[in-house]
């Protein structure tokens, strides 16, 4: 078990790592305890939550993730008499941690409340750092407050009920915590990307650790994302249009994201086409996709229309090297032009050539 | 102008008090600013709003202080094309000033906001403390944050627009502000409690100060009400009973509250005679209300139904002197008899005598 501490305003949050789920420390005692989950978590770990005078479960999908959510979970928190001494445990995916604690900070003003991410997604990403929220017609995350959990048990364990696909989704956001911050951590996955899908126990804690401090760190210098916590944008800028346009998961649009954002760094001559080529390898063993969509010019149409109020130029986090961003203004008429001009790399065209085989 | 700074977690308030509304300061420059208010206070005052980029009206009433309303303004908030750099300026009473801090707490994780509150309620109270929130399934403020707003300014001269009942209830807040905290306050209340019925500007405007100084002060200690806070809601205990079985105006059953807390500290040898006295002279003065209700059984009836989870015993804001509380359970039994077994107070006396003339 391996443990880090985010200092809040409104508190600090422990962030425990490793097993524990059938032991949670840090869970208080008393008759006031509430645990948030969804259907699918609780058909899966229901017998295994710890004891609480009620258990409210929400639907799966971002489709529930709105203020109707919400206004179910205040009724249920009244019908089941919770005062302002009521603990709210969320156990499950991002969804659910971003509810839980949007409900927890605004139920009586806020009560106490902790996480429990059962996805490696939400492990070292939703369940980290305070933000919670919920959709509203359409636009995500666009009611919310900041506030910590009071603790994040992220069990490993939960990981071997997750599909394949959605491991591969939680290791690309592995993978960026690492380009931006950690080089270390970096050379751990390309050593270590087979137990890393296998999820391997030992490396995985490891790993979710390394993601979790990085995300911590900058978390701890800019609690309400102004300036550091936006490094943590890398590869979202175009990864979120590519999600947009193309439909395919969060995880995998971050891949690409992070490929074009690195190609775009190494256009500007930013950063040495050699960590262009390793980021790029370690995806491809992760078997996460690193081309870009063919119809580029409609990635940048969605783009253009998805920022249209920052006016013409769009704020992109760089890369200077592997564990150092840099975020740059650049003119979208300059991105497709950079973007295309730079001859497919190495990695991609052996990736090709081996698909073809 | 007086002016008093609040401490909160999540940065400063700067209280404003005197004239100055037509010359915002504080307010920033910008094409992001946005001002809440209400119907009302759009037709008195419309024509002096500040230049922003839209105005949003709601409608009047504890009716509108329901999450339907905050998503209204969610959504005009959105079409107004309101990003994260934008300013949400609250101007109207309690119910305007609750909702625009919730509004701004929640849209977008978070946008700054102020508030100038135009009734001598929201002066003193509602707009002082960072509370925000609104009414859920008849419970009320049972959705809200607490966060501080950027400024509050407090000019005088709203007042004049009130309905002179409206400021007596004011006055009843003004008065529980000065018993719980401030015997100076009390004495100037005593001799100039004509002045502050007429509105004098340089008299409210002091009483404004002090009141608002005992609040923040309180706040300042103890910004999420979990011990100093709760001497705020000296008189409110029975005061909400009475409110509620009554249906008189918040501040009338304050007053009432506050009579029967003070002969409840008489009772329990806690406090002087001549201090209730004082209390009530004062109130009589203000044109208040400090009979209470002859259904002694029906009110406490409604205070044991609300209180419900706490169990047999309630916790009490009594007090020791003027200036002085001290907060301790009473069982709800204890209540009636310690309450009727009073005799009536001169001043009470004299007051039936002086209504039978």
């Amino acid at each position: 078990m391996k443990t880090y501490r985010i200092l809040g305003k409104n508190g600090d949050s422990i962030i425990q790592i490793g097993a524990g789920f059938d032991n949670l420390s840090g869970f208080p005692g008393g008759t006031k305890n509430f645990i948030l989950t969804d259907h699918n978590i609780d058909r899966l770990y229901g017998r295994r939550f710890p004891q609480v005078a009620g258990v409210i479960t929400i639907g799966t999908g971002e489709a529930v993730k709105t203020l109707e959510t919400v206004r179910g979970i205040y009724e249920k928190l009244i019908a089941l008499e919770a005062d302002r001494s009521a603990f709210l445990l969320g156990i499950g995916g991002g969804i659910v941690c971003d509810i839980a604690g949007f409900a927890a900070a605004t139920y009586l003003r806020g009560i106490r409340f902790a996480l429990v991410p059962t996805t490696l997604l939400a492990q070292i990403d939703a369940a980290i750092g305070g933000k919670n929220g919920v959709n509203f017609h359409g636009f995500k995350n666009m009611v919310g407050t900041f506030r910590q959990p009071e603790f994040v048990l992220s069990d490993i364990a939960f990981l071997k009920t997750l599909p394949g696909r959605e491991v591969r989704s939680g290791l690309a956001e592995m993978v960026k915590h690492a380009v931006i911050a950690d080089p270390a951590m970096f050379s751990f996955l390309e050593k270590n990307w087979r137990a890393a899908l296998a999820l391997d126990p030992e490396v995985m804690e490891k790993l979710v650790h390394d993601a979790v401090v990085v995300k911590a760190d900058v978390v701890n210098l800019d609690e309400t994302e102004t300036g550091e916590r936006r490094k943590l944008n890398f590869g979202h800028t175009l990864g979120h249009a590519v999600e947009k346009t193309t439909g395919v998961p969060h995880g995998e649009a971050v891949s690409i994201g992070m490929i074009a954002a690195s190609r775009l760094s190494v256009g500007l001559g930013l950063l040495p086409p050699a960590d262009l080529e390793r980021i790029e390898a370690l995806l491809i063993k992760l078997e996460l996709p690193v081309r870009l969509p063919s119809n580029l010019e409609k990635l940048l149409q969605a783009l253009k229309k998805d920022k249209k109020r920052e006016g013409e130029m769009i704020r992109f986090v760089l890369l200077k090297r592997i564990g150092e961003t840099v975020i740059e203004e650049i003119p979208i008429e300059k991105l497709q032009s950079t973007i295309e001009g730079l001859p497919p790399s190495r990695e991609s065209l052996k990736n090709r050539a081996e698909s073809r085989t």
